[in-house]
């Protein structure tokens, strides 16, 4: 192959397609980045083989063909390359020659014919929702998922789709993240669990604005396809555990109060409950929450006001997990709700009735 | 003691003194800020017994008394206070009650009488300079200090002052970086050996415009003095060595090119030569100069014009040290003086004529 682009789209394609490529993949090739130069573009892939990442630059292509380039080396260089039209001229071996005004770079690279094929199932049913909403979505959800590699269903999300509402659930046992959303889409139902590393990687690429995602199902595959970028992802097979039941439905405490107040107060207690076990003590008055630790380093003691309804009651929790959802609820203002203090916390934004997360509490003596 | 001041004030205050803070001391009491309220100030001191610095902030004191506090947590704990006015109240034990609004934090401290006094000589000659000129004349030599311990004299600068031209020097046998300065102060001829770590914490803390450094020494010890603040170090005992002896007197080559063009050039030819050994080769021929790196991720061929006056030649050096040099240099052109592949090659501003910076070259077989 033989292109000229210019750094700004080579920069670009080569940033989101090295999202592909895994640091720690046993096989050399999938270091690198598939390039394939045809119909006036260039394409980039990467993959570790549980997720795909295909992006397209406009490029003149002067000769169709295809290389692979080690992306580590790749990004850096392309970084720092002047701001000149580049050539890549891959039509002698299995290397590339990166020309750029006077100068120019050799990198050995590898047969393209070596790299395995993305997958690029043909989606059965798909939906299609705004970027920005997307990715506003997957940052309220993604944190409560679970890296622990030995129960793979809860380092993913569920998705769901019925009767035109989307809903993502994620849950690591110890807390719980769902939203919905009507996206009013007259599709076929769904229910699959979506790796969580593909979806953080899916955050980062997405949020242009005025943009859709359309996501779209293979066999044991999702697709997620953008403007000039597609993600593949393979499914996460098994149960997911029924989210509904872990659900409490009433309250016997509900609070409403200011989330910024409540983070910013329990925030300041982690830093010395993190000494200790992260253990934060809320203590629910008529018109004040009172946030306490105890630690060798030290104790606090916060008060936040807020409006009671029902009963006072006294609950604790991690700092570290009421902090993830008080960060995630994106709303100025919440409810926490609580039945005692051996059930779990829910905290819903008062603005919209679309999300909720969950916190268990840890049991004190 | 019992103070009141602003959170901005506490928070500057704890972050310049933190500086002095050793992160492995192996004495607890060393791993906390000494506070001392007295005349309507608020005095903050940290030492890891090598260095000590100290600071004041404006403080309505009500009651004069002194306590030490963790650095750590209480650097993390202040700069997550809301914007208030906080009381400190250490009247009681060897803790320290933090309030703010309708909280407050209780931390654990040492006492005050275990804190190792700061040593507070009273200078013998003194010097002045602006603190955004020092600031800049340490970041030109700084970087060519070693970091081995084994050979102190290395790890520090020698600051002469000889007939009002002070002169700061630093080198770890591979680069040396020589920077002079005519402060005209009618003061006595001084040569001492400072601390690279002292200055670098000194670089980070000096720069507000308007505003001078007074340097002043004491016995083994150096001073530096700034409007709210005072740095103290021991110097390093030794013999520097005779810089004047390795820097060539004339030139075989010199070339004068933009710096930022062989910068870059040497940056990218970097990425690759650190598979190696980070050599790179100039290869200087009449108009232009030929940058070339080869290893087994790929190679590299670079050009650069220059304006030539001498030989061509060729030479090869480390790719870091070079970089180093031309970053540290602060001039838009260069001249690279050179007298052979092997003699040294030495970088100096076009624009000015007080400071050089001498880089070895690599043997090539």
């Amino acid at each position: 192959m033989k292109i000229i682009c210019t750094r700004q789209n080579l920069v670009q394609g080569v940033t989101t397609a090295q999202r592909g490529v895994s640091a720690k993949n046993p096989l050399p090739i999938l270091s690198g980045i598939l390039f394939i130069a045809k119909n006036n573009s260039l394409e980039l892939h990467a993959t570790d083989l549980e997720m795909g990442i295909q992006c397209t630059i406009p490029a003149n292509v002067q000769e169709e063909g295809s290389i692979v380039l080690p992306a580590r080396y790749l990004g850096e260089i392309v970084r720092r390359l002047p701001d000149a039209p580049i050539q890549i001229d891959a039509t002698q071996g299995n290397n590339a020659i990166i020309r750029y005004g006077q100068s120019e770079i050799t990198i050995n690279g590898y047969d393209a014919q070596e790299f395995p094929v993305l997958p690029n199932p043909q989606g059965k049913g798909s939906l299609s929702i705004p970027e920005e909403d997307l990715k506003e979505i997957l940052r309220q959800v993604l944190f409560a998922t679970s890296t622990d590699e030995n129960r793979p269903v809860f380092t993913g999300v569920l998705m769901e789709n019925n009767n035109g509402c989307l809903r993502l659930v994620a849950t690591d046992t110890h807390r719980l993240a769902l939203r919905e959303e009507n996206i009013g889409n007259d599709i076929e139902d769904i229910s699959v669990i979506i790796p969580g590393k593909a979806l953080n990687e899916l955050a980062r690429v997405i949020g242009a604005p005025d943009r859709n995602v359309t996501i779209s199902l293979g066999d044991n595959q999702v697709i997620f396809s953008m403007e000039d970028t597609r993600l593949v992802s393979r499914l996460i097979e098994g149960q997911f555990p029924n989210y509904r039941q872990v659900i409490p439905r009433g309250y016997k405490t509900r609070l409403r109060m200011r989330t910024k107040e409540l983070l910013e107060s329990v925030e300041r207690a982690s830093l010395l409950a993190r000494v200790g076990s992260q253990i934060v003590r809320l203590a629910i008055e008529e018109e004040k929450v009172i946030i306490t630790a105890n630690t060798e380093v030290g104790r606090i003691h916060e008060e936040v006001p807020v409006f009671l309804d029902g009963e006072t009651t006294a609950i604790s929790f991690n700092a570290v997990y009421l902090i993830d959802a008080l960060r995630a609820i994106g709303s100025d203002n919440i409810y926490l709700d609580l039945s005692g203090p051996l059930s779990p916390g829910i905290l819903r934004p008062v603005e919209e009735d679309n999300y909720l997360s969950l916190v268990l509490p840890v049991r004190t003596s």
